[in-house]
């Protein structure tokens, strides 16, 4: 494991112990302040105080030290990591090093795949995948060992102390420590017992890296929790009240099977919660008198129709309000982690910015994959003072500016400006054609026109065998139009500007998978045939035209993330019910199971024989069952539907005891919390969106954030210059290919372009500018009276003063 | 008709000719600054140009059209009437004074009522109401000429120009035309034809002056709807895309009758919109082969949990900003009708403000019901600078401070305080008794006990016979302890006090139910034992425990009267469909009627004899029918409900035609909108006030809106002075008695509150605070701007100036 240590070390050719402990404020470093404005480049690498080369080297490395810690802790603010799991020494760094890359992070994603794919294959398996015993025990232990390792190595970079004090973590070990002894029993045993805590393996899952958005969900979810049960005990009180007057008002009617008794009348109301059994339930009662049904609609009105609305009202109140303290919390942790990492940059001899030097240095750390030139730029859009040096608010702007990709703006407006005459000509001819409003609408009629031609082929069809025919000419000739359009389209724009846009790109595959879909049809390739019917995609493209739907689509890409996150939570919902309800209710349903229940008719399965013909009535419902994992998450989709879940529950339950319900009803209210939070989300980003879209009505076009910056060629001489004294000459080469463009071109100066998209965390900037002061104020405010708190004790340091790795390397 | 002109003649001596053309800025009334605070009273009352007693009446005449103009501008921007419907001479004046009382009002209510309990009697009528067709038909046509008086009246007072552009009139004038015909058609043939448009009978109950709230909710259903259209298209195209899809892949599946053709595919897929026929819809394919169920999956995920939230969260932002603007546009509007009233109000001499008897003329116009102190003591609130004068910027408060009712401050804190020493101190124990917290906690206590008791009883109860039972000791044991509560707290704290407090007037009323319940109970009066199943209501105080809940029950008081305005308008959706539905559909659904079709079980009624048993097998759907419109309505509420509607959309399909299933397709649409609508205002509602609350956290409990006024002998007596002069003596006695109250106490003032409860318009006053003042401005800005473009036609005008009742008075 020391191995991994090294990168502190490899830096420094002196050893650790040379460098004298030395505060971040003291460094022997004197200002450099002869002249030229671009001479920064160079002020640091100089050591002015002409000292020997072991003074420089030493100082060398508590600069690289430096710098690493810098990137670290902009990761950490980056990552909201919070500070007080900072590596606190060399080991602890080398730890922090090792579990802070990619490939740790796919080693711990995968782990926790295997070991929740393990339920495939584990006892009441999917038939496909049903491995031995000895086979899957022995995998399970081996992905336990392997988070052993990872959490072995997780303590060695928190240290004992702060690795028990990590709620999460310590929850992991925990499980970890049970299924180790779990699996160990089941190998020793050779089977396998009522295993309900596999339920827990999701843990593994959820604390990997990158599952962050899910553990954000999750959080976001237990905080919606304490107002949501408020206003559900509010549900289910009056469903008591409404149970019990039932009960008295329809138990008389001995025809009314869903008020005989008071459990009855109370489940039998919970579903009606869920209007699952509506009508039905009325409809004996309703048959004696028609005023009953006063008695359903009054308890829908207020149950369903206000109470659930409120639960709805106050989470999604909650969650707006999470969701800003969230962005303000966040926003104030890297606030934080910034100015932490410039304390760790500046010098004694020039306390008010970074140089170039110093900033090149954190970004070798920070982003190793940027080139010169990104740094460069990175560093010329940071600094807005036109002085060498970065100050503090300048570089407050650093995560929004460290993500911009940089590329020079050309001249050429088109991809065609090279070519010959002629063809510029027809190309050009190409373009306009392209960009014209005749054009895209009679895309728009075709593809109108072929929407409408699929209805009324496919109306035509019905009946048909319609898998021997051929392929349909009207098919050839709408795919041959979208096919001529593609290909104006890619000449007239080149094909990188065509790809650019995201409506192109769709295009492009729907047209692409179309073709595939006429070549399997051609070839009679019958497994490809769904791809034929991917055909009425081509109709979304409408939804262009109107303002409204590019909005509603643009919005619905931007979630897409924050969706699947939520998703991914829902399905580790899914996968605890999943596991507990095969170990309870594994192989309980069959056809033909529950006819003593109430629900017999759903699970019935019969043959008759009338004269020759063989009649199969079948109710379907045994389907719907725990006998696997896959079969398990189908009847949870179908639970959560909601419609017709108490059949799914009755004939469960008609074959355990009634208790059984209690899994069912909880699962109800989980997934009622959950899929709350989504309506809540969905209907928080929308209206935001719009709130948003309507605040910048004047403004152009969204098209991301742009950065435009201008270097001109000295700069880019005097960049090259410090690096060929630092660093190896590839890194340089781009550096030396724009020297040599500007010559060509006899340019004194070169326009780059940076771009990004948009995310959340810039609209909700917008959103907040007022208040976002504010809470800089108080922050700030905050800061200060904590400083004078500390004064006492230390009256030299700044608040500011992050703890220092290399003071506690000294110490170990 | 011409009889109910006077108002404005009565109060005139002279006859409405006798008045010179005045403009109201040139009234013949000069200052009347003789010293005096309170003089002010008296100032123009004596007209001090010494004029003869002619003059003196004239200008009496012309103040008294004044107020009562002033009045009705004030009425206006209080109902939000266009000003474009102000009365524009005497006749006018007339019609509307006319049309504007609660008799009026009533008597247009009950038409409207009349007419549409009408369909309780017609054609399928209910059997209990069930009318000759005579009988019912003159009614109508009584109804409806009551109906063309009202409107005379209206274009009486509108002129004919304003009411052919009054577009709700002309319809309304259009549906009366119409229905008046299909009336006499039906009394000359005697037999009803298919009178559809009976479903626009709901128009006259809308028009009504009571139904302001349901006009405006369906105003902003209207509103909601281009947004909401939008996003249905979008649901709906998805659906095509999926039913051609589910068609290509599942009708070669010969079991599943879902997918079979395109037709049963669309409406399938539409019906899995409401998740109705979920999983029984997917079982055929899913049986056949498990990877079906993706496409289900698939679908939901976009349709239901995506594009159905995406419709809230758009019809939930266009409320949002709909209420935002309605509620500017009201309130820019009341201002311009207070300008429009304080132009008229102010003199000539004095143009800085109103006099106290200006004010009170515009009162006795505008409030009738005030007496004189509450008056004195508004115009008090009103004015701020302690000037005789009410200036513009104070006037603005006027709709805020109308509305509060005056009280004297007591110096007594108890209602016993009058007592002698013994019994007072009796009372003060049992007040002290009953504030304190042991007390409070204590009757928790008893009501939790309580409620586990009934829930203990009712569920040993179960199966035995209870109505026969005696009387249960625990429930005259609670009742008692109840009663004992109620008497402590109403001798404690004065039945005034205790019954103010809504929680208290609710433990009050609950209790006597129950008391009712066991007089019902020992006299075995059955039909009174639904009030004893009112018991576990007492549960409710419970909740006064926790001050989420009530926040979310004041909140809940607070909306009451929109929900129901919400429900209203609900329930006149329903109307339409009912008739709509009668028409078509009335008795084709009957037992054993849709034995064809696929929901042939839900209708079967069968009577086996299995031995000597009678099993009766019950489908009881026939019972969801349109026989008449009672019928109609629950059928209805169960298409709201949405669970298993298809079955009722099938079984009458399958007796009359498929284009059946519009109707009920195009009723769940209009559900959906209504019901969307009612989600997003709750949502609205509940934010809206959980930011106010966030806002105000602060701020001491929430009593509503109070104003503290102290007003002095003097004053008082200077105001019975000024009545003496004008008014009969009934008005000045409650003045009269203050008098005799301050000499009885020696004091020489006297404390006045004034209380309103808080209402929405306040809470969005303080939410909008910075912004309302920008639309002030901005208001101001627009006048203005148009004052200068009127300049050159009327130069000496102002702006605000109202077109005078009496200029035009002159001229007819």
């Amino acid at each position: 494991m020391d191995d991994d240590v090294p990168l502190i070390l490899t830096l420094d050719d002196s050893g650790s112990s040379t460098s004298a402990p030395l505060d971040d404020l003291d460094r022997e470093e004197l200002p450099n302040e002869n002249g030229g404005s671009y001479d920064v480049i160079n002020d640091a690498s100089s050591p002015a105080a002409g000292d020997g080369c072991a003074q420089q080297s030493s100082t060398r490395h508590n600069w690289e030290m430096n710098y690493q810690e810098a990137a670290i802790y902009l990761q950490e603010g980056e990552n909201n990591d919070k500070f007080f799991t900072h590596p606190k020494n060399a080991k602890a760094l080398a730890a922090y090093l090792f579990a802070h890359n990619h490939l740790f992070y796919l080693m711990e994603l995968s782990t926790a795949l295997l070991l929740l794919l393990l339920s495939l294959c584990e006892a009441p398996a999917v038939p496909m995948f049903r491995l031995g015993i000895f086979v899957h025990a022995t995998l399970e232990l081996f992905a336990l060992i392997v988070v052993v390792f990872e959490l072995s190595m997780k303590m060695r970079w928190l240290g004992f102390q702060t690795f028990i004090r990590h709620k999460r973590t310590m929850v992991k070990t925990c499980v970890l420590f049970v299924q180790f002894i779990e699996a160990i029993v089941v190998l020793v045993r050779q089977t396998s017992h009522v295993r309900i805590t596999r339920a827990l393996r999701c843990i593994f899952l959820v604390d990997c890296r990158y599952c962050g958005a899910v553990r954000r969900n999750l959080r976001q979810i237990f905080q919606s929790l304490p107002p949501f049960i408020d206003i559900l005990l509010l549900l289910l009180f009056f469903m008591v009240i409404f149970a019990i007057l039932g009960f008295y008002l329809f138990s008389p009617n001995h025809s009314d099977p869903y008020f005989n008794t008071l459990e009855n009348s109370l489940v039998n109301l919970f579903v009606l919660l869920t209007t699952s059994n509506f009508p039905d339930v009325m409809m004996p009662s309703y048959a004696r008198n028609p005023w009953s049904c006063v008695f359903f609609i009054v308890y829908l009105s207020i149950e369903l129709y206000f109470i659930m609305n409120l639960l709805l009202a106050v989470v999604f109140d909650t969650f707006n309000d999470i969701e800003k303290r969230k962005f303000k919390s966040l926003l104030l942790h890297k606030r934080t982690a910034i100015q932490h990492a410039y304390r760790l940059l500046i010098t004694k001899q020039r306390p008010s910015g970074i140089s170039f030097k110093h900033f090149e240095g954190l970004l070798r750390f920070y982003k190793p994959r940027m080139c010169a030139r990104e740094r460069y730029l990175t560093f010329k859009a940071l600094n807005q003072s036109n002085t060498p040096l970065v100050s503090l608010k300048d570089f407050y702007n650093f995560y929004e500016v460290v993500g911009l990709k940089w590329k020079a703006k050309r001249n050429r407006e088109h991809w065609f400006d090279d070519l010959p005459r002629t063809a510029f000509l027809i190309f050009k001819g190409i373009n306009i054609l392209v960009k014209s409003r005749v054009f895209q609408y009679t895309m728009y009629t075709v593809v109108a026109v072929n929407g409408i031609w699929i209805l009324v082929e496919t109306f035509m069809l019905q009946g048909g065998n319609f898998f021997s025919r051929n392929v349909p000419w009207s098919y050839i000739v709408f795919l041959t139009i979208y096919g001529v359009e593609l290909l104006l389209k890619t000449t007239g724009l080149g094909p990188v500007e065509y790809l650019s846009s995201g409506w192109n790109l769709f295009d492009f595959s729907v047209t692409l998978f179309a073709f595939l879909g006429l070549m399997a049809l051609a070839f009679n390739m019958e497994p490809f045939y769904f791809i034929v019917v991917l055909r009425p995609l081509q109709l979304l493209r409408l939804f262009k035209l109107k303002k409204r739907y590019r909005n509603v689509l643009d919005t619905m890409f931007e979630l897409f993330p924050r969706m699947a996150s939520l998703g991914l939570t829902l399905l580790i919902f899914y996968y605890c019910f999943a596991i507990v309800g095969m170990e309870f209710f594994a192989g309980v349903v069959y056809p033909n199971c529950c006819n003593t229940s109430t629900v017999a008719d759903s699970y019935r399965w019969v043959n008759h024989t009338v004269g020759n013909k063989t009649i199969v009535e079948e109710g379907y419902y045994y389907l719907n069952n725990f006998d696997n994992i896959l079969n398990s998450f189908v009847t949870l989709f179908e639970l959560t539907v909601v419609n017709d879940w108490y059949i799914i529950m009755e004939g469960v339950t008609s074959q355990t005891t009634h208790w059984s319900r209690l899994y069912f009803m909880i699962f109800y209210i989980v997934t009622m919390v959950v899929m709350t939070i989504i309506v809540a989300f969905i209907l928080d980003a929308f209206v935001f969106r719009m709130n948003y879209t309507r605040k910048n009505q004047d403004s152009e076009e969204d098209n991301g954030i742009v950065l435009e910056k201008e270097i001109s060629k000295e700069e880019v001489v005097g960049v090259i210059e410090l690096y060929k004294r630092t660093s190896p000459a590839t890194e340089t080469a781009q550096l030396q290919k724009i020297v040599l463009q500007m010559d060509k071109y006899g340019q004194m100066s070169m326009l780059f372009l940076g771009r990004r998209s948009r995310t959340k965390s810039d609209l909700s900037m917008k959103m907040y500018e007022e208040e976002i002061q504010e809470w800089y104020e108080e922050h700030s405010r905050k800061e200060e009276s904590q400083m004078q708190l500390q004064e006492p004790a230390s009256a030299s340091n700044s608040s500011l003063k992050p703890l220092s790795l290399r003071q506690r390397s000294q110490t170990v």
